[in-house]
C-alpha cells in the first residue's frame, strides 16, 4: 500500500496556499501542511523521515514505494495510508485562509526554539490564531493545573501569571477551565503576553464555555495547534499537546493537580526535556494539591510560592534581603542581660558561660547596634 | 584562674549520688554531672577535653592548671571559672534524687545512638523525667513546628504523630505550644511512645500551660534535658536543645513554621547531621507554612503528606499500589472507539492513525480487560 498523491487536489492546494501564504507557499511548506493533516501529533517515524529527506522529499518517498527494506517505515505507511485524503489538505488550507490563521514552520523566526529539543517528536508545523510572533518571546513560563481547581488554586495561578506577565514573560497554558483559564486571564488583565496551546484545531473552541477567552487570547496573544483546522480534540491529542506546552516554557509550574492529573504528564515532559519544573504546594488535606506534592517529592520540582521563585528558576534573580545574623555569643549574652537592672561583666560572664573578655567584646557590638545601654551598676538591655 | 574543687561539697555530692544512683554513682558519673552544671549546652571545648581525658580526668585537669600551653583551654577555663560552685552540683543531685529523675550517660543502653554524631557538641549527660528506656527506641521521628500553629497545622501534626506512634515509632518533640503539643498529644492518645526534649531543667515546666502535658509525657514516655534540674530555659538553651531533637530523630519533620522559625534551626541541624528531613506543605498564602516551603526549596526537604511518606524516609516502605499503565496505542484506540456504534478495524485504523495490525492487537488487550465488546459491525466501547 502506498500513498497515492492526487494531482488535481495538489494543484488546488497549491493555488489556495499561494493565495493564503504568498511567497511562503513553497513545496516544502505545502508538504508540511500535508504531513500535519496525515499524521497524529508526535509521530516519530514521520519526524525522522522529514528530518532526513525534507517534508516534500519524505512525502514523495512514501508516495513512491512501500518503505523499501525499512520495516518501521513500511509499518508507518500501513497506518498512514487509510488516512490519506488529499481533499483534507485542501480543506485545511481553505479553512486556515478563511479564518486568517498564520502558519509557522521550523526555521521561521516565530518557531519556538525549545521545540528543537523534541527531536523527531517535534510538530511538523504550527497553526496560529492571533499573533505568531508571540511564540518568539524571550522568556516563557508554562502555568498548568487542574480543571477542577479550588478558589485557592485559581487565586495563586492568577497572582503568578499576573506578576510574570507584568515583567514581560509570556504565560503559556492550555486554555482549559480552572488553573489554565485563571493564568491566561491574569496575563490578559495585565496587558501581558499569553499563548494557549490547544489539542484540536484552533477553530475548535474547547471547552465551549471559553469561547470569549479564546477570542481575547487570539486578539492580543496566540492560540496555537499542531493539528490542522477542523481537527477534533481527542485524549491522545491532549496528551501530545502537553509536550508542546512543556517544550516552549523555559519553566513549567503546576499550580494545582490531582494525583493522576494530566498536568503531571506535562510536568513529566518538562522534566525529561530538562526544563525547570516547579510546583505550588497546598494543604495536604486538599486532593487537588496531591499532584503538586507528588511532583515536589518524586520529580524534584522546585517549591514555588511566588513569581520571584519562578524568575529565580529562569535565572532572573532579585537581590535577596540579607538575613540578620546573630552570633551565638550575642544570643547567650542577650539571654543573660536584664531589661530591669544592670549587671556587671562578671555577673554576665557567669550567667552566659562566656569568658569576661568575650562578654566585653560582645557588649561593644550590642552597644553599637543600640541593643544595650551602660548604667552605673553595669549593662542592661535597651528598652 | 583555676577551678578549685571543694572537698567538702565533693564528699556530700558523692554520698547523695550513691543514695540516688547506687553502684552507678562512679567518679566518672559524678564528673559528668559536674560538667553538666558547669558548662552551657554544646560546649565543644569541654566535649573534646572529656573525650580525650574522661570526664573525671578533664575536671581534674582544669582544677589543676590554667590550660597549660593550650590557649583555647585557657580561654575556656576563664569562662568556666566564674560559674563554678560545687554547691550547685550538690543541689542538682539533691533535686534529681527527690524528683526521682534518671541519669543517662554515654555508653548506657538508653543513650541515644544518634548523639554520637554530635561529636564534641554531644551533651555530657541526660536528665530524664519518666522512662529513660524510651530513648533507646528502634525508630524515632522528630516532629516540630510553630508555636503559633493554625488548626490545619495542629490537625496534620496529630495525624502524622498518631500514625507513627501507632506503628511503634517514637515521636520526639519540644513540648511547646502548637505543633509540638499536638504531636505529643496524638502519640499519647494512641498509647504510643513520645519524648520531649526541653531547654531548661526537666523540673521547670515551660510553657506553664503544659504542666499537665509534661505530667502525661513523663508518666508513659520521657521528658529529657541536658541541663541539670533548676536550670532556667534561655534562648540559647532552646537553640542548643534543637540539635538534640534533630540528632535523636531518624527523621525530622517540620509541620508548620514561619520563615525564620526556630524549627528551621532544628531542620538545619537535622540536615547537617545527615538525618532525613521532611516538611509538610501548606497554602502559600499562609505565613505559618512559609518556613516549610523554604525547607522544600532550599534545604532539599522531602515533601511530606502522610505518615507513609515519613516511613519511606526511614526506609520502611509499603508496597505502592501499581499505577494503571495505559499504552499510547490504547489511548489512541479508545479515542477512536464509540460507545454508540461498532466500528471496523479499518475505520479504527483511519481514525486512530494506528496500523490495522496494531489496532487488532490493541483490541485484543482491551477485550481481555473488558473495555471493548465485539458486535456484528465491528468493535465498540463496553458500557
Amino acid at each position: 500500500m502506498t500513498l497515492r498523491v492526487d494531482a488535481l487536489c495538489n494543484a488546488r492546494a497549491r493555488d489556495l496556499a499561494a493565495a493564503w501564504l504568498g511567497e511562503r507557499a513553497t513545496p516544502e511548506a505545502l508538504a508540511r501542511i500535508a504531513w500535519s493533516v496525515l499524521v497524529e501529533p508526535g509521530d516519530a517515524t514521520a519526524g525522522a523521515l522529514i528530518a532526513a529527506e525534507g517534508a516534500a522529499g519524505a512525502l514523495e518517498r512514501v508516495s513512491r514505494d512501500e518503505g523499501g527494506g525499512d520495516k518501521e517505515l513500511a509499518q508507518a505507511i500501513a497506518r498512514w495510508a487509510p488516512r490519506w485524503q488529499a481533499a483534507l489538505v485542501v480543506a485545511a488550507i481553505e479553512q486556515a485562509a478563511r479564518r486568517g490563521l498564520a502558519l509557522v514552520l521550523p526555521g521561521d523566526v516565530a518557531w519556538p526554539r525549545g521545540f528543537d529539543d523534541l527531536g523527531p517528536h517535534a510538530p511538523v508545523c504550527l497553526w496560529v490564531r492571533g499573533d505568531p510572533n508571540m511564540l518568539a518571546a524571550a522568556a516563557a513560563v508554562s502555568i498548568v493545573g487542574a480543571r477542577s481547581a479550588t478558589p485557592y488554586g485559581e487565586h495563586v495561578a492568577g497572582i503568578l501569571a499576573g506578576d510574570l506577565a507584568h515583567d514581560g514573560i509570556a504565560v503559556v497554558s492550555g486554555a482549559a477551565y480552572g488553573i489554565d483559564g485563571a493564568a491566561h486571564r491574569a496575563a490578559l488583565q495585565l496587558g501581558g503576553r499569553t499563548i494557549a496551546f490547544v489539542a484540536g484545531g484552533v477553530d475548535r473552541v474547547y471547552p465551549a464555555g471559553h469561547a470569549q477567552l479564546f477570542q481575547q487570547i487570539a486578539s492580543t496573544g496566540a492560540v496555537v495547534a499542531e493539528c490542522p483546522p477542523g481537527t477534533t480534540p481527542t485524549r491522545w491529542r491532549f496528551l501530545a499537546r502537553n509536550r508542546l506546552i512543556a517544550a516552549i516554557g523555559d519553566a513549567t509550574v503546576v499550580v494545582e493537580a490531582g494525583f493522576r492529573s494530566g498536568s503531571i504528564n506535562t510536568a513529566g515532559h518538562a522534566a525529561s526535556l530538562g526544563r525547570a519544573l516547579g510546583a505550588v504546594p497546598g494543604p495536604i488535606t486538599s486532593t487537588t494539591s496531591a499532584g503538586c506534592h507528588r511532583l515536589l517529592r518524586d520529580y524534584d520540582a522546585v517549591c514555588v510560592t511566588s513569581a520571584d521563585d519562578v524568575k529565580e528558576m529562569l535565572g532572573i534573580t532579585a537581590d535577596p534581603a540579607p538575613l540578620a545574623y546573630e552570633s551565638p555569643e550575642s544570643v547567650r549574652l542577650t539571654d543573660a542581660l536584664s531589661n530591669r537592672r544592670a549587671r556587671t561583666v562578671g555577673e554576665l560572664a557567669q550567667r552566659s558561660g562566656l569568658a569576661p573578655g568575650d562578654v566585653e567584646a560582645t557588649l561593644g557590638l550590642l552597644h553599637l547596634s543600640g541593643s544595650v545601654v551602660e548604667r552605673e551598676g553595669g549593662w542592661m538591655l535597651a528598652r
